[in-house]
């Protein structure tokens, strides 16, 4: 495995890849890497004759300055995970690579970026779908793996890759959980013991309310419901928990197309997300 | 040479071109062609394998709707020029197929979009920026050739690709012109007699001010006497006739580093506009 800083090197490997037919993958991630991620990795792996998994810590998505400096920077721990799942090429760059003096662009999507995470991160998706087009001219990858675990995020990047025709697949993978139910997330390391004791109840609310909503209970009510519960669980803020149709990320009134339940909260400090299907 | 309708075709040309190690130039293009647009053709074909040739009157960059509704459309005439350049793709897709129903992202470039003609026309640049994003994805060039007579857009252009790591060379080509001086322009088409005899001005009196500014006459005085020498001209408006800076197009207070005269101007009810270095 190749760790490489810039954009001129990783055109030359993928370069000689692409002249010798060879279908590459990126695995774009932020690093403090967990089996979620590694998920990711061996779906890329499997997929793909070449994998390019990127790092990079991008300050252009953090709305909270604050956020963006306490997020875990594991280098070391990254690469040796990824060397042992035969990764090609670990990607890393430092942010004047990324924004060298005078970037002056980025790409907005409407529609998908409004709710949710959108109205809570304000400019969030701006950054994510500005750095992820980036990602994919630096790699010009055949197909880029994003977990479901960033529910609203995979919609914002198929948005962007239909609408800007840029020449990827967009694969979403399964979200991992730990034993408990809880989706893996580098947050997760954020966690006190008790908070971390608390924390799976946010999946176990979650999948007991889409089952009522499945079994014919009111939506609102029932959403109202788990708002509560979540908050006896030991959450102090629940931000959404909400039905929306799969693609849109509309209210949704009924099941009768493709909904998902998705759900912001706030336990020991530590903002979780996590989606499921209804 | 195909004349080809779908994205989905294109792409599947495109594939062969690439799998057989084929470089791919692209030429952007809203038809109504001249020998300026055949000068770019002519630069691709030297340049590269293969020669894709778009025409698309994108609506998304005409601030105006009875600017765009007045566009020439010349398919078959466009066509039997490019036939005899030897273009290998002749890609004219319809609105619909460019813009499908739920299209929502849009490319924004900051800074260089903001003077000129960002300023005239609100909007344009953003129109211009997305629908070269996309049409770059489409085809997936190697190289593509944009000519300097709209020299705005062509630094637009550049600042896109260079900020979004967009895999293509942009070739910036030397501006073709009439035997008297006039800029080749579709818009040319539309000039009265009268008005078209006395068009040439317009760069003549262009030449003559960057002379007199290359020769040391004050700056502002130069372009406030050549904006009265166009109106005296038969000039009706004078948008905007300045310095800039070649890059960033910022006003210019000298000519230490590359600038250039760029102007915008009416005449019978036509829009010119023309930019030449000092």
């Amino acid at each position: 495995m190749q760790i490489l800083r810039t954009v001129a090197e990783l055109r030359t490997r993928v370069r000689g890849w692409k002249q010798d037919g060879r279908q590459v993958g990126v695995v774009p991630t932020m690093g403090a890497l967990h089996e979620g991620h590694m998920s990711l990795v061996r779906a890329a792996r499997r997929g793909c004759d070449r994998v390019i998994v990127t790092i990079f810590v991008n300050p252009m998505q953090f709305n909270n300055p604050d956020d963006l400096s306490k997020y875990p920077r594991t280098e070391d721990a990254d690469a040796a995970l990824l060397f042992r799942e035969g990764v090609d090429i670990l990607f890393a760059p430092g942010p004047d690579e990324v924004y060298p003096q005078g970037f002056d662009s980025r790409v907005l999507v409407g529609g998908v970026t409004a709710p949710l995470e959108g109205e809570m991160r304000p400019g969030h998706f701006e950054g994510v779908a500005t750095v992820v087009a980036k990602l994919f001219g630096m790699t010009q990858a055949d197909r880029a793996y994003f977990g479901q675990k960033d529910w609203q995020q995979l919609q914002v990047v198929r948005r962007m890759v239909t609408d800007l025709n840029i020449p990827v697949e967009v694969v979403g993978c399964e979200t991992i959980r730990e034993a408990d139910g809880l989706a893996m997330s580098s947050r997760n390391a954020r966690l006190d013991p008790l908070s971390r004791a608390q924390a799976p109840a946010l999946h176990r609310i979650m999948v007991k309310t889409a089952a009522q909503i499945r079994g014919g209970s009111e939506i609102a009510a029932s959403l109202a419901q788990a708002r509560d519960d979540l908050r006896q669980a030991g959450f102090t803020e629940v931000e959404y928990l909400d039905l929306r149709t799969a693609a849109m990320l509309e209210p949704a009134t009924g099941i009768e197309q493709p909904v998902r339940l998705l759900a912001a909260a706030w336990i020991g400090g530590v903002r979780l997300i996590d989606n499921i299907p209804v």
